[in-house]
């Protein structure tokens, strides 16, 4: 058997002959309409996820379309023999389902009739429904499947495939499935295609998502609204009293208050923090195109740090008494404010939710009352900087790409990636080829010819350099 | 000529001996819907004015239903020879129009068919929109004005009415009327009955009406709103700011901080004091009925201080980012509060509103941009304690009621009064005889007849009073 390594070179080139073919597959995967979210478009998710199972199947996997209570499951098993013993065996994760396309009449052609299209700046795009988010970034690693089968006749890992079709609204149903499943599913390795590019030229492994501890907070006072010319300076005010809380929430440099809310952030080895500093993120690059100038968080910490590996805590919503045109003189009986969380390192959000709540519970004058409602309640997510998975991969993509690879942390979350790690006890390798103007969840998506057919040899090559 | 004194018993009896009509000729004016915020019963607000002039030509004024930009004004002088030549020249206010009358249906009888009615306690009422404010009160001292001229042929007082059209609808066409008619209405002291009774057995003198000042804060950081994943921790969040500035506006003993704002408030007289204390307005009986035990206010004052002599600040409304179902993690662009200052004394707003401008601009990080909407600027309105016509108020109530009638300070306001004092120079006596469950503004809108009857009796024994 010819080493993957060995065979890498036929690989890329398999790749590059062939990328017509791999676009028309794309294409097919996007005329599915997935839309998972909508329960009119229940047949298309599963006469999706029969295409991928089909799909798999043509490439030797054992595979399976398995119910939940939601829309199934696609399962794939690779049984092949490893190059070696040292090989990780990986777990594949990505989505078949894609967001509404709403609203329609903003896209420039049918959203499920995917084309190739060419920018102003002359790059090619893919565009439709799913063409990144996340059918195309799936095909990517498929796409370096088919080629090493091609070339070694072989699945050069031990991989295992789970293509999920509820992601767009929330993995409702994954979470069960993986636990009932855990023994079957608990590899060495996690392996998930669903993340961005530094830049164009800049391909990335995003190390770590941030958690996310989202509350809910309702105080009310009177149990009726209150004219505040009879009760203005006699009656607790709840937004008042609310705005009190938001306020202590953070120090004069920017720290969140909340006793114990730090533990488990750790600080960044040297050499990650000097990647990051290379990268130059400034203040004009990051924020400037949306109108701000000043990074606003913790002031002793650069700004990639602020929005990628610090915690945070902003209020999402704020609501109460009267919000129409021009005047009243109410004194509402509750206001209510949602307020976020994002989480890093081993922060625990079960107890930053219970110190959060007995932080408002201190703060509430006489005659106020609270109610929490929880809206979310997961832990970060890091792949252990000195994973040799993580080395591997950067590696590789410096070599695909001829700029050197960045580690860096992800401020948005993939549900389902947390449970990997806490249920099932693995890493996950996050490597994606999005850009930030690919509109996915937005009219008009589109992948980049080249984060297509670049992605599919980045695996290739990662695919290589973990089974060597 | 029979002195207003000594007339008194006879007017006093004659007020007894017509309730009957009294009530009849009040029925007349609740019938005409003069719901002046409605364009569509434009038609029945003339006809109100109409109606009031046609009753005050019987009494033998010199009435005109003068036009302004929106409803007219009913004016009338009585150019009758004042009994003294020290008895003050009077200008009575009132307003001939009402509130609308939805929610319909839950109005026991039709709005605008006046009927008797009784209470389970006994009490007698008269039920209608307008019985109660201000048509009811009007009325109470036209009847006292019919009684002597039943009894003497003649109005004891020199008097002029002005009886407006849109006191509902913020007195909108008043304002100019007054400045553009200043030499004309301004006479030595004001008379008003559009406020209440400190209990059903217990009259009073509204001594001061706090002003308002009602500002609009619209902050705005990033120019769209954004992921918090993204963004979280290096974008300015705006409900933040906001939340902070709101809270930074009481300090910890309930003060109110924006620099200069006590300037102008006036320790009250200790008799004035004392009699406040005497009413022992407690926590149990004033917030109680709305589920609240605790005065919120200044940590040194009574409650009845707090409610009604001493300045407040409340956020009447605040909205921004996501307020509905479930979580969006978003940071908005902006977020706006509503903010009013209820004010006392010599408390000049306009020096107030700048002084409010400047803390929030103060407390703006970078990247944040406020706004200013202005919806109200008036400063407190307030009888000089000493004024003569103040004591002869209180005590010709306190022999009707046959309890002492309080002196106390309002936390509502009428638009039009603090006109009075800043544009005609002159004091106003604020005498009412509504009641707490009145529903003044809501269905079932109600008048005690001991309210509408021993109000007159009122008017009559302050009139003999005033012109001794």
């Amino acid at each position: 058997m010819t080493s993957p390594a060995n065979a890498l070179p036929a690989v890329l080139d398999r790749i590059d002959a062939d990328i017509d073919n791999s676009v028309k597959r794309l294409f097919d995967f996007v005329r599915i309409p997935s839309i998972s979210t909508d329960s009119a478009y229940k047949d298309f998710c599963v006469a999706a996820a029969q295409h991928v199972a089909k799909d798999l199947d043509g490439l030797g996997f054992e595979t399976a379309v398995r119910p939940t209570a939601g829309h199934p499951v696609v399962t794939a098993k690779s049984n092949g023999a490893t190059a070696s013993n040292t090989a990780p065996r990986v777990l594949f994760y990505g989505h078949y389902d894609v967001q509404p396309v709403d609203p329609l009449d903003l896209w420039k052609s049918p959203p499920f009739e995917p084309r190739i299209d060419t920018l102003p700046d002359g790059r090619k795009i893919i565009v439709g429904r799913g063409a990144c988010d996340d059918k195309g970034q799936v095909m990517t690693f498929v796409e370096a499947l088919r080629a090493y089968k091609a070339v070694t006749g072989t699945i050069p890992l031990d991989v295992t495939m789970m293509i999920e079709g509820e992601e767009e609204c929330g993995s409702k149903s994954l979470f069960a499935f993986v636990r009932e499943n855990a023994a079957e599913f608990k590899r060495d390795l996690a392996l998930v295609c669903d993340t961005g590019m530094w830049d164009p030229r800049t391909p990335s492994v995003t190390t770590s998502l941030r958690g996310l501890l989202y509350e809910e907070v309702t105080i009310t006072c009177a149990d009726r609204d209150l004219h505040s010319g009879v009760f203005g300076g006699g009656a607790a005010n709840p937004i008042n009293v609310l705005a009190r809380i938001i306020a202590a929430l953070h120090d004069q440099n920017g720290r969140v208050t909340v006793p114990g809310f730090y533990d488990g952030v750790k600080e960044l080895p040297a050499d990650i923090k000097a990647d990051l500093t290379a990268l130059n993120m400034t203040p004009e690059s990051f924020l400037g195109p949306v109108g701000l100038k000043v990074p606003a968080g913790e002031k002793d910490r650069m700004l990639i740090e602020q929005v990628s590996t610090r915690p945070t805590c902003d209020a999402n919503g704020i609501i109460g008494g009267y919000t129409g045109e021009g005047a009243k003189t109410v004194i509402a009986s509750r206001a209510s404010a949602k307020i976020s969380f994002r989480l890093v390192g081993d922060q625990n959000p079960e107890k930053i939710r219970d110190a959060f709540r007995t932080f408002v519970r201190e703060r509430l004058p006489a005659d106020a009352k609270v109610e929490f409602i929880n809206h979310g309640c997961s832990p970060a997510l890091a792949v252990a900087y000195d994973n040799p998975a993580l080395a591997k991969a950067r590696a590789a993509l410096t070599q695909e790409w001829g700029t050197k690879a960045v580690a860096v942390g992800s401020g948005g979350s993939i549900p389902i990636v947390g449970d990997f790690k806490t249920v099932l006890g693995m890493d996950t390798l996050l490597v994606g080829f999005g850009l930030d103007d690919d509109r996915v969840h937005s009219p008009n998506e589109k992948y980049d010819l080249t984060s297509f057919h670049k992605g599919a040899r980045s695996w290739a090559r990662i695919i290589a350099a973990l089974a060597g």
